[in-house]
């Protein structure tokens, strides 16, 4: 274990009782709430692992369609919450919700009009959640949001390079630092075509850690990805299946599972899904 | 493989390129859009695995304070969706979103009263969301549903036998039938402090994993759950601990990580909180 010094922001030292009686330190994921501000205006609440606050930030508004690009956005200040003793939390008695703030303004107008499916920006405002789906009321609005997904690389499914895919993972799990520290963290990652790992987001969020991942560019303004590969550390859904999409990434590879929604939009858009990919393993969805 | 008439509702037959080249059918875990409705009133959608649909809706009303237990419920009515083909989901090309809805009827009054925390009815509408933090627009709101968390045990830590504990998750894994055929599911038990099953429930979402489960005692008036413990397959983060501590779980086992302000909520609680539990190993949070 690292010294006490050397402790990332995202991971925390707790005493356990180990299973055979002794007592020591173990290190757990940092989970607390981070509030998005748009000009002033409380958009959500994510529970998230602090670090690359912006990011996420940029990559929720995108993934919701509330920006089409990094341009769109005027200023993102990330705002330290209170010292986490819990004391100044407003009268609750837990630390943790001695939340976090990124504030962004918009540059000019919000991007109702340049988002493919945005309702106007008030009632997307009122709607919108992290994990993509759980914070809409109703399923028409569920399906407005998804009516326009792009088609990504229809032809994709049979040429990709499925030897490579299955080395990303690994690739993957060489920059997961604080999956090595505690054994409870999601990732996600950018990858070129060739396989170059370009950005790496550890999360305890897997809406978050993919939001982070892309939202890297988006302040870059490089989105949309419309060549690169997206890497995550678990199950392939609905939700990152569909901020994914947003961001026009044509492959998309996981550890884990993918669920019957994910291979449906796959097959929908042409995104090439190939999910418990591992070492010699891994399946390609084609239909 | 089960044939294809013996498949259960959860999960679905997809084919898959392997690794080595071969093409067959492979189990995914079914996603799929549940919308709840309250007086005819859409609340949230979730997307969840189906079966069991009416429990989660019980589950979720619960969690959320928007009842304070099953007697507030007048009637519970499942509606299917539309056939799954896609051609009639109003034009989107994902089968995947002919959804189905819960259609709940309160007794009397919603339970603004009841429930601790609850803003006023309409206000909740609008910003409840399944997973318990996402759809929250502000940290203020988030820290008014969680400033009334009920203390539930406070002298149980130190004095659970762990022993025990750490055969549940064993016992969970016996139920877990879609975690067999797909390797992609969630799932949460509820059981009784001597270690007997009560009730397993599987989801592609954890937090509808744990509505089911907890649902399932809503619909029988059986809530709180005082003396109970939760188990689930996964970590142990905000969303799940929030959930059992509404239920007045006293002890929760996971058999992934806890987060760090699972640690610390169930510090405040009392809530004995038992992670990484397995055959002969765990951690029990101490402090």
């Amino acid at each position: 274990m690292p010294s006490e010094q050397a402790v990332p922001a995202g991971i925390r030292a707790v005493p356990v009782r180990r299973s055979g009686g002794r007592i020591e330190d173990d290190f757990v994921v940092v989970e607390q709430p981070l509030e998005i501000r748009v000009d002033g205006r409380p958009v959500v609440v994510t529970m998230r692992t602090p670090g690359h606050d912006a990011e996420l930030a940029a990559g929720f508004l995108y993934a919701e369609g509330l920006i089409a690009n990094g341009g769109e956005l005027a200023t993102v200040r990330a705002v330290a919450g209170e010292s986490g003793d819990g004391s100044q939390a407003g009268g609750t008695r837990l630390a943790g919700f001695a939340g976090d703030r990124v504030e962004v303004t918009l540059a000019g107008q919000p991007a109702a009009a340049a988002a493919p499916a945005a309702p106007d920006a008030g009632r997307a405002f009122a709607a919108t959640a992290a994990c993509g789906v759980c914070g809409k009321e109703s399923l028409d609005e569920l399906e407005r949001l998804n009516d326009n997904l792009p088609v990504v690389a229809r032809d994709a499914q049979g040429t990709v390079p499925v030897a490579m895919l299955e080395t990303l993972p690994g690739r993957l799990r060489g920059a997961q630092e604080l999956f090595d520290a505690t054994g409870g963290i999601h990732a996600a990652g950018i990858f070129t075509p060739g396989g170059e790992r370009l950005c790496v987001r550890e999360d305890i969020g897997r809406h978050n850690a993919v939001d982070k991942a892309i939202g890297h560019f988006v302040l870059r303004g490089a989105v949309p990805l419309r060549e690169h590969i997206l890497v995550v550390s678990g199950r392939a859904g609905f939700e990152l299946v569909q901020k994914a999409l947003r961001a026009a990434i044509p492959t998309m590879v996981s550890v884990g599972a993918a669920s019957s929604i994910a291979v449906e939009m796959a097959a929908g858009t042409g995104m090439t899904l190939y999910s418990f990919a591992g070492r010699g393993r891994g399946n390609l969805h084609v239909g």
